[in-house]
């Protein structure tokens, strides 16, 4: 098997964290991210979203979507446990790590496709208004984040899990998006000094 | 346990379909989504994101965020699976309803969301621009999951599962976004018949 990626891109970065926590080794391939590479046959091919991270099987079977790779390989190798182990476990893991990806990392994603130049022919139209109320709904969703991490040690507890990839990776994408991390969010920069020097952060 | 929704709201449904997908009963508490409602400090204890469904368990514990919800269901009562049994179909089903649910399902809520008059307070700023934009994306990606229906009887292959879903939820809401569903997507034409006549599809 291998993953098709672009090294830059920020969910890439949350397959390879994943992966880093889990120890596992897939081999990279890299794919640019240029309009033509996107535009490409060979892309739909491998993934009718024309996005990245792709996992290819040995059969040549795709596997898309961040969230979907990541499952797979806690499937492969449960330990350590980044999506839970008991019911609870899981429920409340799939509950924060949703509150990061659709709360913050979305919101951090659509202030960059929208108002990004280098994003002009990849977001068709580009609409301002909606990324500038994107970096708003980005920091209140932080702030939510913040509360929390004055509670747990973890985003979603006691425990290191896939709910605190998403956070990290989207916390450092706000500088590409352009938006400036409040320094009064404590608790964010308790955690991120926590996760971000994990070894598996520079995967 | 109880869940409290609003029987109208889309995610709601998701939860109420795949609960009668399983068997499994649970009683419901209507909550109005009205702007005092939405802005009222009760509902910011229950779920921060101000949204539902959420499910309350009996000492209290909050478990939000509609996919949340249903992994706890398939937890503590696996059969019939709806998020799929080996490594594999577990990710193909993930792969899938997150296609479903980033692609067509968030497009026709922003789509609602931001050219809808009766959503002007709760999606401040309205961004008409995104939300023409989106009506435009949810054809599009249809048309993705058009081209599965062709190839597959159900969205995530053989078996009925949480994908099917989402889809049947999203094409739904379609008309409340005022999205027309084009009659020329002949796949998800027949697999519209198949799965909007299942007894789950009225819960």
């Amino acid at each position: 098997m291998k993953i098709v990626e672009t090294n830059a891109a920020p969910n890439p970065r949350r397959v390879r964290i994943f992966l880093a926590e889990k120890g596992i080794e897939v081999p990279y391939e890299q794919f640019a991210l240029n309009i033509e590479n996107i535009r490409s046959d060979q892309f739909a091919s491998l993934n009718p979203m024309r996005q990245v991270p792709i996992l290819v099987l040995d059969d040549g079977e795709c596997i898309c979507e961040t969230m979907a790779i990541c499952r797979y390989f806690e499937e492969l190798q449960p330990e350590p446990r980044l999506f839970g182990g008991t019911a609870l476990e899981k429920a409340r893991i799939e509950m924060w790590n949703r509150r990061a990806e659709l709360g913050l990392f979305f919101a951090v994603a659509q202030a960059f496709r929208h108002l990004h130049p280098k994003m002009s022919e990849r977001e068709v139209p580009q609409v301002a208004d909606w990324g500038v109320a994107n970096k708003s709904k980005a920091i209140e969703r932080l702030g939510l984040l913040d509360q929390r991490l004055h509670e747990t040690e973890f985003v979603a507890g006691d425990s290191y899990s896939v709910a605190d990839i998403t956070t990290l990776v989207a916390v450092d994408f706000m500088a590409a998006a352009r938006i400036d991390r409040p320094e009064e969010f404590g608790g964010v920069v308790r955690w991120y000094e926590e996760v971000s020097t994990r070894p598996s952060a520079g995967a």
